[in-house]
């Protein structure tokens, strides 16, 4: 089901879980932290305007799925078009995928309204 | 199965979530995630040493699971005990859970060979 609710703060974080690779549970959330993580400590030190209005509202996260590699590419394409933050999670690939695959693709934290336009079709986690 | 493996690096957190809970994966990546972002922050900032250590390791991070929020109590203690940074993630409730209800506990970063005796035996999510 799309992810659009009510009453949900102005910032959030979105991460967009690579469904063909079909992750563990535990292998997805951990994919899922690394992104927030990653994308928190930046956003901390580049857009401090930002990750305050986001912290201060929860730290919102939103986990979604996206097929394949190709649509967390062009997901990243249109971030960077729209100045908003975003990375891309390798795996270590100890166990369920090779070294270097990209797991999962982290945008935000970004306006509720900015992100949207590009991530709120995709399903749940 | 226990999480134990070779090759690890020093320093990791532990996200442990709430079984009996029953979350989604979604819900759960979400919460560990909250952990992991709230224990980052707060080791960059009171443990810089440990945080990067942590960070310069590839950030590991590994979920498991315990049963009850007794479990995870329990677990907290011990980690008060031996000096582990630890955090427990409040669900704001918006979906699966009643709001304020301990979803995850977070652990870390810490010496693996510090945080392991307590955590080593618990399922991987």
């Amino acid at each position: 089901m799309p992810h659009r609710e009510g009453d949900r703060p102005a910032f959030k974080m979105v991460l967009v879980v690579r469904g063909e690779l079909r992750l563990t549970a535990g292998k997805a959330a951990v994919q899922v932290a690394h992104a927030s993580v990653l994308l928190a400590l930046e956003a901390e030190k580049r857009h401090p305007d930002e990750f305050r209005s986001w912290s201060d509202g929860g730290g919102m996260k939103i986990a979604v799925v996206a097929p394949t590699l190709g649509d967390l590419e062009t997901l990243a394409r249109r971030a960077r078009a729209q100045g908003i933050p975003f990375v891309f999670v390798e795996d270590a690939g100890f166990t369920e995928v090779p070294p270097g695959t990209k797991t999962v693709l982290g945008l935000g934290p970004a306006r509720a309204t900015d992100v949207d336009p590009l991530t709120g079709d995709l399903p749940l986690l």
